[in-house]
C-alpha cells in the first residue's frame, strides 16, 4: 500500500535512524522539540485500528523501544506520545522527550508556547541527540529484520 | 500502585464506560470534543514503558478496540490518540474522534481554534454518544475479566 500523493509515502520525513522492514524511525526537526522521534509504518495505512493484531503489537513494540532508548539516554520529565495524522493520514507515532524548561510544559506541544525557548538547555540537548539515536538503534537491533 | 495525591487514582475521571480489572475506559467531558474517550491504566504508573510487554498488549489492545467502536458507530473523519500525561502523570490513552467541522480540524485539538463550534453537528454527534458507548462496552466484554 503506498499513495503517491502522501508525503510519508515519498520521503523519509525526517532524519533516517532505523530502517525495519515493517516500519521506520526518523528523528523529526521540529522547531523548539529537538528530542522528537517518529515511529513511522511502511504502508500507508490512515489509522492503528487498520493494523491487524501483529501488526499493531509489532509497531507498538517499536514504539516502547524508542521512549525506552530516549529515557534511558536523555532522562527527560516526561515522554509523550500521539498518533494524530489528521494532516498527513498516513500511520506514524510520534514520541517526544518534553522537560519542564521547554516552551509549551506541561501543555502539550501543539498549544501556544507559555515561555521563550531555553538555547543553553537546548544546545545541550542537541549534543546528546546522537548518542539518543545510537540507542534508538541498539534497541531495535534485534527487530529491524 | 496508587497515588493518594493524582486525580486518577483518585476519581474515574470522567464518565465511566468500562471497568476492567487493568484499565477503565471512560468518556471524556470536554468542550468541544464530546466524542473523547480515555483509556486509563489501573496502576499508578507515569510512561506507557513503564509497563511489561503483556500490559503494554493488553493496554493497546483495549485501545485499539476503543478505536474501532468509535470509528464503526461515529465514522469520524480521523481518529487521535495520545498519551501525554505532562499534567497528570499517570498513563492514560486518549482516544478523539475529529471531524472536518471541529474546530480545530486539522490541528490537534489542543492548539488554538480555527473556527467557531458547529452546535448542529455538535448536537447531532451527542445523540449517538450512548451508541458508541455501548460498542466499546461490548468491544471490550470479552478483555474486562
Amino acid at each position: 500500500m503506498h499513495d503517491p500523493a502522501c508525503p510519508l509515502c515519498q520521503a523519509p520525513g525526517g532524519l533516517p535512524v532505523v530502517q525495519a522492514a515493517r516500519f521506520r524511525v526518523i528523528r523529526a526537526e521540529e522547531p523548539g522539540f529537538p528530542a522528537f522521534w517518529r515511529v513511522v509504518w511502511q504502508d500507508h495505512v490512515a489509522e492503528f485500528s487498520d493494523l491487524d493484531a501483529a501488526d499493531r503489537a509489532l509497531c507498538m513494540d517499536a514504539v516502547a523501544r524508542v521512549e525506552r532508548a530516549v529515557r534511558d539516554v536523555l532522562s527527560p520529565d516526561k515522554i509523550n506520545l500521539a498518533a494524530l495524522g489528521n494532516m498527513v493520514p498516513h500511520l506514524h507515532w510520534h514520541v517526544v522527550a518534553r522537560w519542564h524548561w521547554d516552551s509549551r510544559f506541561p501543555a502539550p506541544i501543539w498549544a501556544p508556547p507559555r515561555r521563550e525557548d531555553d538555547p543553553a538547555q537546548m544546545q545541550a540537548l542537541q549534543a546528546r541527540l546522537a548518542a539518543a539515536d545510537d540507542a534508538i538503534r541498539a534497541a531495535l537491533a534485534s527487530v529491524q529484520a
